[in-house]
């Protein structure tokens, strides 16, 4: 059977990449990733052949996968936190849809066995760090307006405003567009307090990892790059210092109880 | 050092516990756990004093596993899924916080070290068992009204609704409560197609694992129980069969460039 894994490896620290994740690698001949991903995992990826494709070229490395697999080559694609979030397994399903409407000329696609295995996300990584941000209600919204345009992201701001969610910014910045995320701050200033905990992590669980916890009207995009992962907490997200240690938590209610 | 490892095991599947995860229990004496998750994790936790807790005891768990720690004993704090993502991470952090405000009489608490390590949650599991559900902008939603009202629950779903996120439910339904789902379904059908694919997930990466995709028109509580994950999606995922193999993903926007 042709294989297809489709796989995330999780923030960074091997730690977190799970042992699914890593026999469905053992068990590849062939990777398929951006190669800073398959450097990240050292020994793991040793022996394998890589088909390193550079950032921007997501659908020629989906199409690539696709087409190793279809030539019997068991195959891994790749990326790092967890494929099925803002990352290429959608990408994969899309071709297939195409090619099942007859849009695409490559019928041997519909006969690769695909397996998407999950992985770790940033947010998870940024919110265990700094204790339990994500402990009630949450949305991730995508900054990117190269495929989504702004009016769509725009809205999708004002309504995990609106809904007090806590929200975690993906593709925050990019090296060409610094303005959504004060556009997005200063959406969210309008109906949550000031002091609103946000978590900036940069390189997460990574030996270069960086975390500072600082309020909603202090975020400024200059302190953030390609990197980071920004979340921001609700109205109820709690900061707490407790001598040299910080935390950052969004409660889920159980206050009436204790 | 008084260690406290706050951790998720992921939806079932050994193959899914991280090692870090793992690693975190093989260094602690004492897990304290809703029992299941850890028969769940069987060897792994051999030789380990367990605390049970039923279900309802969450305020006590934590408690326990703050008391522990703080006399000394090297102690995990277990639940499925990820830990931090409606679950028990958060209750320790309000106790926390309470002590340093004073409100408990556990200074000892204070001088626990604390590591919280992610997990793979639920949302992961049924999104990369069907494909790529969650591959674009999503919420999670908790339709459990014992400690959030059900005002604030349904603001949050006509938000997810007027954002056109993908949603997860968690807590879609339990054994004395049942019209929340029904209600929440009926609020997404005003602002998305009544064929929206939707995964209903039970028991995900468990030998029992039961998955269906159905419409969103036909989504009923009758079919969803506690250990049921029922993911919706947005006005633009698609659900595609392949021969015997079906599949839904959320596209990104990349049609544009296809």
């Amino acid at each position: 059977m042709k294989k297809l894994f489709i796989l995330g490896t999780g923030p960074g620290d091997l730690a977190l990449l799970t042992p699914k994740a890593k026999q469905a690698i053992a068990a590849s001949t062939d990777l398929v990733a951006y190669g800073l991903y398959i450097d990240l995992m050292g020994e793991i990826c040793a022996g394998k052949i890589r088909h390193d494709l550079p950032l921007g070229e997501e659908i020629n490395r989906a199409r690539l996968a696709l087409d190793l697999a279809a030539q019997g080559k068991d195959t891994a694609l790749i990326s790092s936190g967890d494929i099925g979030i803002y990352a290429m397994a959608t990408l994969v399903f899309e071709l297939l849809d195409r090619q099942l409407q007859g849009l695409e000329t490559s019928p041997q696609w519909l006969d690769v066995d695909i397996q998407v295995i999950p992985g770790i996300s940033a947010m998870q990584a940024g919110a265990s760090a700094v204790g339990a941000m994500l402990g009630h209600d949450f949305c991730t919204i995508s900054l990117s307006d190269l495929l989504t345009p702004w009016e769509t992201i725009k809205k999708r701001i004002e309504c995990a405003a609106l809904g007090d969610f806590v929200v975690s910014f993906y593709n925050p910045v990019s090296k060409k567009r610094d303005w959504q995320l004060n556009a997005a701050r200063d959406i969210l200033l309008n109906s949550r307090p000031a002091t609103t905990p946000v978590m900036i992590g940069r390189q997460l669980t990574r030996e270069d990892q960086n975390i500072r916890i600082i309020e909603l009207q202090d975020l400024d995009a200059k302190d953030v790059d390609m990197f980071t992962m920004v979340s921001v907490g609700n109205s109820e997200t709690r900061h707490i210092v407790n001598g040299e240690k910080e935390w950052v938590y969004t409660p889920r209610g159980y206050s009436k109880k204790l």
